[in-house]
């Protein structure tokens, strides 16, 4: 089955030397499975090369021997989109050994970091100057720069600062023919020609291997107000928002709606002793962070000026404002263990939506209402970041339905609350993109014409189709397009 | 030489109407040469479609008949990006009757525009839902949105909410298969896919023909507090900048570098009665904005304070903070008056540069000394946008060098300037784009890398060349992508 593997073997060994590539399955096998263990997979070997000149002569040793390679950062994807199929035909390119900060510039509000870095070694780089970098998500111990790049990631601080791709200023990406594109000189402002690096943010490693990235760094708050608010219903949560920034503007900096049965199952289990901040079984309740950047305004007088009115209006049942960090922390911790409490409740399932915030109201009050005709007793877990239209909507099953009844009907619930989603010109995957658990629903969902661009534009820079094959796209869409190009 | 072409153009008559098709010359004049006049060119015709559909079947014609179309936004371009050549064989596909203002959600903090729109008219539907469209330039008045997204225009408070890439959400464009690819749903977030809209912003009108285009939206500014410093160097202003942001953190939203040159020619004319705003001739001045958002904070005592110590620090010599809108409004006529100032004093040769804000100082060091060594008395006329890195930067002729003499070495001053930017890794079309102006310098300093991927892509997206063939790219560069992909 491997006729002919160690002379490729040996051209990697001779590349990245001996000890980089593994091929024993017990050296593999942190590499090939997801971290939730949903795509068990087996890989010919994994390449662990220590810089960009090595990962250019990998890239050609596989083109040049056919064998598709799967890139790898810190492998906590969320979509099966970074690990390698069951066929033992694969390659996995892990980027971990690349981890230099090239540089931190302070005065140009940059830093170049190689792909291997963990986000947490990026926050740090740029702390250590006095710069924030603010993408935060809860795998930022192991999540690289190099894996938030290529799933576009979002987490906690989006509604302020933006994705990864709006972080993003310059990429270098090792593409499909050797060749290096390199954007990294910080600039902010280039019109010469199309913006390339986009092509590789967000893009799951289809395209090319992101080996180093340029990010934007941004002045660190110096305050920052937390506060937990009992809201009407998720409409009067979308219009705090609004009043919100109108009094502080752009200092929204977390917006995160959490619905009652999300906080019962965390209140439920003995995680770390936590308690509901208010007293009144609220069914909607909203957490939200105002950061300020300049040390000499407070702008905790307009917050608390904009809760009065909203009790006063009935938009707000009751609201409590951290008054320490530790409370804040506190406060947080109950949004954060969310996705664990639902996982210690039993099986779920789970979508990752987005829709204008405007629709957020209807979209929860549609979704809910076909779920509970087709499911009585479904249990929505809904919570999420109001500010970007996203929300993290993950059933539970009703109470008495077995496991495995509930499990049987997952396709089911999934094209439900889809449908939604797409009558609303909706997202179905916000944050966690596609890889090849939501294949299917990207072919179902995404417009005939979008898919079929993106099927030229994977021709066009990856036209043997190394990189990732089958992820994001099936492999006989790639293949179609190649076919028609050559009409 | 115009044999067949009556059905063609009964072809589009059929779409559009008779009356929407111009073929006279008087009628053409205002589309075929760009507002500089730079580029005198004769259409075969102007074709003015009302709707998206129309627009679908005037492309599917103009494929058909392999005639080549020059999409038109308000003809503002400083490149010769939207302007037929002089063959009068190309199509003008103008916007300027897709003027709906198809919604403004405020909820969301967005708005859907048809292309042709003005950034004016943008600007002012925002505003009359109480929100910002941020996006400012000299040509508002005529600029449109389709245009300013084709080409990424930057602007005075890029620096604060980035260009119009950063502001766009979603994009409809007529593709040349004609198709439609819509994106206009205001999501934040959606990792479905490639994010194909990033490859329509700022690509020229080479890929595809933008119909609608879907912004954010920004609470607006309820207090603008402008200043005039003069600093000791460009090394002080770019100090300057970073230690503003640390005191009010990204309320910042303009800082524009002024030199001595720059100014002198705006005084010496008598264009308003302006006056220079300090007493002292200080070589190199900055005026900037801070704006805040909310209505219930004033950050002016802490620009007060950051311009008191750099004052004591050497780092300011003197400032002046606007005491009413008046003023302000002074301030930056000054800023927004160089460019006809320079106008007035003779020929020209300008640059449109972006380096990394921290090189700024180092790029008008090398380049002046270049410049000067090359061409003694050269007066460059140097101001912009530091916290972008871009700066425009024009040189005008030594005192007695006859107009002629000093056009006759345009290319050799470009050629040092240039070589400069490539030094730093900058770039040579910060803000207005290649179109046909630019675009031996784009081959010349542009990475064949990045070249070689424009032209793939130029190749999958439009594989006939029927979308404003030879700007951006040279035609023989995309058939030569062509003819490559056919291996």
């Amino acid at each position: 089955m491997q006729s002919g593997s160690d002379s490729f073997l040996a051209l990697l060994s001779g590349i990245v030397g001996t000890a980089n590539v593994l091929t024993r399955d017990v050296d593999m096998a942190r590499y090939v499975s997801d971290w939730r263990r949903n795509y068990p997979g087996a890989a010919r070997a994994v390449v662990r090369p220590a810089s960009t000149s090595e990962v250019v002569r990998v890239v050609a040793a596989c083109g040049l021997h056919g064998v598709p390679l799967v890139p790898q950062g810190g492998n906590t994807g969320l979509v099966g989109g970074s690990t390698p199929d069951a066929s033992r035909t694969e390659v996995v390119l892990s980027l971990g050994r690349m981890t230099a900060v090239r540089g931190v510039d302070p005065l140009n509000n940059t830093m170049t970091l190689e792909a291997g870095c963990t986000v947490l070694a990026a926050q740090e780089a740029a702390a250590a100057q006095g710069r924030l970098f603010p993408l935060s998500l809860a795998s930022e111990g192991s999540a690289t720069v190099g894996g938030v790049l290529s799933t576009n990631a979002g987490g906690e601080q989006v509604l302020r600062y933006g994705n990864t791709r709006e972080l993003t200023l310059g990429v270098e990406v090792v593409l499909a023919d050797g060749q290096v594109l390199d954007s990294l000189a910080g600039l902010r402002k280039d019109n010469t020609g199309y913006d390339l690096k986009q092509l590789f943010i967000g893009s799951e490693g289809t395209l090319g291997v992101v080996t180093a990235v340029t990010f934007k760094l941004f002045p660190p708050p110096r305050t920052v107000i937390t506060a937990w608010m009992a809201v009407r219903d998720p409409q009067a949560a979308v219009e705090m928002l609004s009043r919100l920034t109108g009094a502080v503007g752009e200092r929204v900096t977390a917006f995160e709606l959490i619905g009652r049965e999300a906080l019962s199952q965390v209140l439920a289990h003995p995680l770390a002793g936590m308690r509901d901040p208010l007293p009144d079984n609220c069914a909607w309740a909203v957490l939200f962070d105002v950061s300020e950047t300049s040390p000499r305004l407070d702008p905790r007088p307009a917050v608390e000026d904009v809760l009065g009115e909203a009790m006063e209006d009935g938009l707000v049942a009751d609201a409590v404002i951290a008054a320490s960090e530790r409370q804040a922390h506190e406060l947080w911790a109950l949004r954060d263990h969310v996705p664990e409490a639902q996982r210690l409740c039993g099986p779920s399932i789970k979508h990752d939506i987005c829709v204008a915030t405007s629709l957020i109201p209807v979209f929860i009050a549609e979704a809910g209402a076909a779920l509970e005709q087709a499911m009585p007793g479904i249990r929505p877990v809904c919570f999420g970041h109001v500010g970007d239209g996203n929300l993290h909507y993950n059933q539970s099953k009703p109470a008495g339905m077995a496991d495995d009844a509930f499990r049987a009907r997952e396709d089911e619930v999934h094209e439900l609350v889809h449908a939604v989603v797409a009558r609303l010109h909706g997202s179905i995957s916000a944050e966690h993109g596609i890889g090849r658990l939501k294949q299917a629903a990207l072919l179902r969902y995404k417009s005939p014409v979008a898919l079929d661009l993106m099927a030229r534009v994977k021709t066009a820079l990856d036209p043997l189709n190394t990189f990732n094959p089958g992820r994001v796209l099936p492999r006989e869409r790639v293949s179609l397009a190649t076919s028609s190009s050559h009409r």
